[in-house]
């Protein structure tokens, strides 16, 4: 039996885009099981833009305080239990942390048990805060209606890609934004959104009159600064734009520069707000069980960018802000 | 019978601050009335920021035309009617226009008559759509309750005056931010604010924070800029914006640099919404009665602040854009 624990402890505020040396590698004795614990065996890792939140300062979660081990939410596998509800081979879900091996306890973060027949990367992904962020972002906050347009940023990223399926399944029109002509022929002929913008060779703004002569209804913002600009100048009367954090923000701590036309917000009566997944927790299974359905009907696809090794998890969250996934970022700790 | 109509036509699109040159004198004979008409002499006239964008742009309402009589609202009294229901001497209120002498027909801008012993001045302020601005923005897109903490910008302006007062009587703690000791002093000692900020003077950051320990729950923004990136800084959970139009950004056709903290609107689960008056008008009778009733009661002030002679229009609306103005700024035209 394998006792050693492999982790990810934060070693430095990071500064701008996080480094390798913003966290120290270690190698610990796994503690003894206390009661009510249990063992995991982590098998697979969320990569979420908030990770940089947390290991920066306060927010809605306290700071992962220095020394302690990287914050994040996991797949794994129930090694030994001091739980009744928890058996050695169940697969849970919870905030396993940047480790090979996490001692849980439950908490309202976990660990739960994946629904039987639960692909563990979809369980982190469609199924996981990435695909209830799109659901209630786009349904709840946006309040989108058929035959409306919408337009979604960070299209091909794990959030906004599914915002674009749901949106699709919803009677939406759906343009996306996204880096490259790669991504954008993926969400455009793969997951069928009505056009892609280029905004790495294309004028977003520009194009976004020509792609949206009605106007936009709802815009769903994952990445703030000038695209959100564009996005703005483009507002249908009562359109609603969806505040889901701004990862162009995440690794600048003055923040970028807001928009200059929040004037449009006046003048086409339009509303901006923002939202946390976790508020809607009570929701969560209502909505589970409309994702997982329309995945089981071809409907929505889930796809995962998955880099492989814990010791790669820094390098692995600098891909998002760089643009480098496509699709649900994941970390693959160990087989399942 | 003077037949005599002076008024100022629109001889340039402003660039920033408007300039007496933009607007051009005009003496010219009163046509002849047509079937269903009225001529109305000019008593006083509304001057508001919107005035502003209406000489430069197409905004909700499409820009004054080069050569067209300027824009606004204002009170007169009948001379001569074609209209069935109006009769010489009756007070009536509309858009005028920049002129002495108007003739008016019947459309959704007036004209209409002033409520028996309404004060001309108060159907321009209080009663008009300044008050109507105040009403709808803070009770029903704020929707402030009891006992929750409002912030208000442009506190001794028109629109901001009435927001803080109206809050007060719906039982809100009130933070009213003005330029100068005078304003300052007038909200808090004479209309019963809770506290002033100076921003000529005081950091509005640092003020808001002292005096907002539980956060902001409404921010009445007449402003933008800066001041809009320090109310949001101190967002309470799920703390309402209510975007009134932005004073500073009028005379700046670019805009200002937008907040660059947007994403405090997430993290507090906020929410940014702007509105038009125009789009209440059907509530427009239920606002009165509320705001007539306070008045009476001596519950709500209405200060206005009268520029004499329709030769000083174009210097009544700079006043609005350096902060002259002390309550509803208005041009007074010729004795009632």
């Amino acid at each position: 039996m394998t006792d050693v624990n492999r982790c990810f402890r934060l070693a430095a505020r990071p500064e701008g885009m996080i480094k390798d040396s913003d966290f120290s590698w270690q190698e610990e004795a796994v503690p003894e099981l206390g009661p009510g614990q249990i063992l995991v065996q982590t098998l697979y890792l969320s990569v979420d833009p908030t990770q940089r939140i947390w290991s920066a300062y306060d927010s809605y979660l306290p700071a992962v305080a220095i020394g302690e081990v990287m914050r994040a939410g996991g797949v794994g596998r129930v090694l030994r239990s001091n739980l009744p509800d928890f058996s050695p081979g169940d697969l849970v879900y919870g905030m396993t942390g940047w480790q090979t091996h996490a001692v849980m306890e439950p908490s309202v973060r976990g660990p739960r048990k994946l629904p039987p027949g639960t692909p563990p990367t979809m369980a982190l992904s469609l199924l996981g805060l990435t695909g209830l962020t799109a659901y209630f972002g786009l349904l709840d906050v946006g309040r989108v209606k058929e035959g409306e347009t919408v337009v979604v940023s960070g299209a091909a990223g794990a959030t906004g890609n599914a915002v674009g399926q749901i949106a699709k399944i919803k009677g939406a029109r759906v343009v996306g934004i996204a880096g490259g002509p790669a991504k954008c022929a993926w969400i455009k002929d793969e997951l069928g959104f009505d056009a892609a913008i280029d905004y790495k060779a294309e004028d977003v703004k520009k194009r976004l009159g020509e792609l949206c002569p009605g106007g936009i209804d709802v815009y769903f913002d994952n990445v703030g600064g000038a695209i959100l600009e564009a996005a703005l100048a483009h507002l249908a009367m009562r359109g609603r734009v969806v505040l889901c954090g701004s990862i162009g923000d995440y690794n600048n701590p003055a923040g970028s520069s807001g928009p200059r036309n929040l004037m449009n917000l006046v003048i086409k009566r339009g509303r901006m707000e923002g939202f946390l997944v976790t508020d809607y927790a009570d929701r969560f299974g209502e909505a589970i069980g409309d994702l997982a359905r329309w995945a089981a009907e071809g409907r929505i696809q889930d796809r995962v960018d998955v880099v492989e090794g814990l010791e790669n998890a820094p390098a692995a969250l600098r891909r998002l802000f760089t643009g480098a996934n496509t699709g649900k970022q994941l970390v693959k700790v160990a087989d399942g």
